[in-house]
C-alpha cells in the first residue's frame, strides 16, 4: 500500500533516467528535423481558457480543467497544441508575413481512464504550416511526417492519407438523417460492405449516390486509388477534392515518397475539425497511430483571422512504444567517467574533472566513502563506461589507472600525461 | 478590446519564435553543463497530489490546484521540481545505488499576482545530487552553478552562499518569541544594526548571544567572514555548520570559484527548507536571483527515504533577463536558406532542399506565389541569410542564384554543380 505523501495520480507517471532519455532522443531527433524544413519553435502556456479549445475538443468532459482563482472562468491543461498556436498565430504573430512554420515540444494533458498506453499527460512534437492553401504545403506536411519516422529510427512505418472534403461531397447526396449518417460512417471505417448496404437500402437518395458509398470501401490502396475514385465521384465538391489530392500525390512522388503512403479514402477521422487532407501515421507492431495531421483551414477564423493553414503531431510515447516493437530504440548510457579517488586531498581529481568536461566528456565524481569494488558496481550499474582511480594503496601518487568497466581492461597513466593528451585530442572517445 | 476566445490569461505567456529559441538556447546549454557534470535527466509529471509539496510550499494558496475528478483529491500544478524529484527517489529509484545524479528542465506555477518579471508559469532548469552528505557535494553543487552561469554566457555574476545551521545556532540562545524573532531576521536580511540593537535590548538573553546576532550583520564578504565568524560563534550548532562551511570554501578554492562567491551568514531564505548550506544566484543588473539551491537533508525523509541530498534550479526566464540587461543575448537567426522556385514543376527546388537538409543545413521553401521581392522581403523579415533563386524569366533553366540577404551580393551555379558542392562539403556554412 502507498503512503498517501508518496502516491502519484492516476494516469500520469515519472521518467527516471533511461526512460527521460529516450524521450528527449524522440524530441531532439523530430526537432532537428523541423529545423532542417525551415520551421521555429514556438512555446505557449500550459494552460490556457477552456473555450481557445473548443473547436478541436467539443466534448470539454475529455479536458483536464479547473477554476481560475483571479477571473472565475475555465481554464484547460492544453489537451491539444495546435488549437494554442492557431490562438497565437491570429494574435501575437498576426502581422507576420506568411508562410510561418511554426513547431512545438509539449506536454499535453487529456481526462481519459488510462487505457493501454494512454495516459493522462503523454508528449506531443508537431508543426503547423499557416498560409499555404497549396497542395505542395500539405505535401511538404506529410514528407516531413515520413522524415520523421526515418530519423527516429522506425524501420518500417505507413503514413494513410485520406481527403474528408471527398469524403464529404459523396455523402452530400443522403437525405438528412444524422443518426443513419453516424452509423455509415463507422460502416466505412470497418470497410463492412454488408453492413453498409443495410445501411443504405431503404434510404432515399439516387442509386448513383449509394453506389459511390458503397465503392469508398474499395478505395484503399496506392495510386491506382486515384483512379478508382475519379470513376465513383459524382459531385463537383467530390471532384475538387479529388483533384486536390491527386496534385499532393504528385508532390510526394517527386519526393520519392509514395511507397510509404496508401491512400484511405473512406478514413475520416477528424471529421469535424480537417478541411482538406488529413493523414495518420502507424508503424508495424503498434495498433496506435503515432501520429497524424492534415489541412483545417477554417480554425484560425475561429480566432479572428482567416488563414490557411496545415500541420501534424506525434505522440512521442507511442513512438518509443513503436521504437521498442521494433527493437530500435537506442542504447542506455550513463556518464563516460567515474572518477573514484582515494587521495586525502582532491585536487588531482578536480582537475581530471574539469579537463574532461572541458573537452566535453560527462564525469561524474564518485564522493562516497566505500572501498574501490564498491565503486566498479557503481560505475557498472550506472551504465558508466570508464573509471579513473587515483590514490589506491600501492598505487603512484601522481598517477591514475583507467578501466573499461565492460572489459575490465586497465592503462595507466601519469595524471599530467593523461589530462594533456585529452586536452589535446590524442586521446579520445566517441560521446 | 480583446475577444473572449483570444484573450490569455493573466500570468502565462506565449513565446513566438525568437523568444522561445532564447528558452532553448538556455535550457540546452544548462543541460550540457549538468551532462558534463554527470548528470542524467528525469521527467516528472506537470500535475501531483497537492500533499508532495507541502513541505516546500507550506501556503498552499500560492499553488495552482484543482480537484482530481477520479478521486475528488486536490491537485497541483507542479510548484517546485525538487519535493517530485524526492518523492521519486523514495519510491521508483529506492532501490538505486548512490549517489543519484538527476537533472530537469521543465515549467513551474505559482499562484500569485504577476509582479515585475513574475509570471504563474515560468520555466526552471536544474539537478538534485541525492545521497552524499559531504561538503564536496555542496561544493560540486556550487561550482556547477557558477560553471552555468559562465556557460549561458553570462560576464557578471555572483554566489551569495549561506549556512542555516551556523544562523540557527546563533538563533538558538534568544527566549522562545517567535514575533520577534521573525522581526530580528528581517532586520539581518536588511543588515540593519540599528533596529537589531532595539529588538535585542529587552530580551532575557546573555550580551554574548546578543552580540553574536548583532555581529551576524558583518558576515558578508569572502574568506575573511570565515574568522570573523569564528569568533562570534558560540554554540556547537554554529561552529559545526562554520567548519562544514569551511571545508566547502576550501574546494570552491581548489575549483579556482572563490572570486564568484560571497558568504553572508546572515541570509536567512528558505531557513524551513534548507539543513545546511544555501546559496542564491545573482546577475549584475537584475535584483531578482537567477537560481539558488542548497542542502535538504530532511526532505527524502518525508516520503519515507531518509537521505542526505543537495541540489539547486536555475529560473530560465531570469537568465534570459539578466544576459539582455548584460546585453549578452545570442543572435535571432532564421533558417539559413530560402528557395524561391519560379519553374512550375518544383522537382529541382525539391532536390536542393533535399541536398541542403541532408547536410543538416535548415532549408524553407517559399511555396507561397508572389514576386522575388515579395520573397527576398520574406527572407530577410525572417532573419533567412541566403535566398536560393530558380527560374525567373531570363535565368537558364538549370541554374540557380546564391543570394545573401544582408549584403546582397549574387552568385550564380548550375543546380548539379551546387548541389555536388554541399555534398562534398566545398560549399559550407556555418550553423
Amino acid at each position: 500500500m502507498d503512503r498517501p505523501a508518496t502516491a502519484i495520480p492516476q494516469g500520469v507517471r515519472v521518467m527516471p533516467p533511461k526512460e527521460a532519455a529516450r524521450l528527449r532522443f524522440a524530441e531532439s531527433r523530430l526537432l532537428s528535423v523541423f529545423e532542417r524544413w525551415g520551421f521555429r519553435e514556438v512555446v505557449v502556456p500550459t494552460f490556457e481558457y477552456l473555450e481557445v479549445f473548443a473547436a478541436a475538443l467539443p466534448d470539454s468532459e475529455k479536458v483536464e480543467k479547473f477554476v481560475d482563482r483571479q477571473t472565475g472562468r475555465l481554464l484547460a491543461l492544453r489537451p491539444d497544441l495546435t488549437s494554442q498556436v492557431a490562438r497565437m498565430v491570429a494574435t501575437t504573430l498576426r502581422h507576420h508575413p506568411l508562410p510561418l512554420r511554426l513547431c512545438y515540444a509539449a506536454p499535453v494533458f487529456r481526462h481519459e481512464m488510462a487505457a493501454e498506453g494512454r495516459q493522462r499527460e503523454f508528449h506531443q512534437a508537431g508543426v503547423e504550416l499557416i498560409g499555404l492553401p497549396q497542395p505542395e504545403a500539405d505535401a511538404e506536411a506529410i514528407a516531413m511526417a515520413v522524415e520523421s519516422c526515418r530519423e527516429v529510427g522506425l524501420a518500417r512505418f505507413q503514413i494513410d492519407v485520406g481527403q474528408v472534403e471527398f469524403l464529404r461531397g459523396m455523402l452530400d447526396g443522403l437525405p438528412p438523417r444524422p443518426d443513419r449518417r453516424g452509423e455509415i460512417l463507422a460502416a466505412l471505417r470497418r470497410k463492412d460492405a454488408l453492413a453498409l448496404d443495410l445501411l443504405l437500402q431503404d434510404l432515399a437518395c439516387s442509386e448513383g449516390v449509394k453506389a459511390g458509398i458503397r465503392g469508398l470501401t474499395e478505395l484503399y490502396g496506392q495510386e491506382e486509388v486515384l483512379e478508382r475514385a475519379e470513376a465513383l465521384a459524382a459531385s463537383e465538391r467530390s471532384k475538387r477534392a479529388l483533384e486536390n489530392l491527386r496534385r499532393v500525390y504528385e508532390v510526394l512522388r517527386v519526393y520519392g515518397l509514395t511507397d510509404q503512403v496508401i491512400l484511405d479514402l473512406a478514413e475520416h477521422t477528424g471529421l469535424e475539425y480537417y478541411t482538406g487532407i488529413f493523414f495518420q501515421v502507424f508503424a508495424e507492431g503498434l495498433g496506435a497511430q503515432l501520429g497524424g495531421g492534415g489541412r483545417y483551414d477554417s480554425l484560425l477564423g475561429q480566432f479572428g483571422y482567416e488563414c490557411a493553414a496545415t500541420g501534424f503531431a506525434f505522440d512521442l510515447e507511442q513512438i518509443l512504444r513503436a521504437l521498442e516493437k521494433q527493437q530500435a530504440l537506442p542504447r542506455d548510457t550513463g556518464p563516460l567517467f567515474l572518477i573514484i579517488d582515494f587521495h586525502p586531498d582532491k585536487w588531482q581529481a578536480l582537475i581530471l574533472a574539469r579537463t574532461l568536461r572541458s573537452k566535453g566528456y560527462p564525469a561524474a565524481r564518485d564522493i562516497i566513502v566505500r572501498d574501490l569494488e564498491g565503486s566498479l558496481t557503481y560505475a557498472k550499474t550506472c551504465g558508466i563506461r570508464y573509471a579513473l582511480i587515483l590514490g589506491q594503496p600501492g598505487q603512484q601518487t601522481d598517477s591514475l589507472i583507467l578501466r573499461d568497466t565492460e572489459s575490465g581492461k586497465e592503462t595507466p597513466f601519469a595524471v599530467a600525461q593523461f589530462c594533456e593528451r585529452v586536452m589535446s585530442g590524442a586521446l579520445a572517445w566517441p560521446t
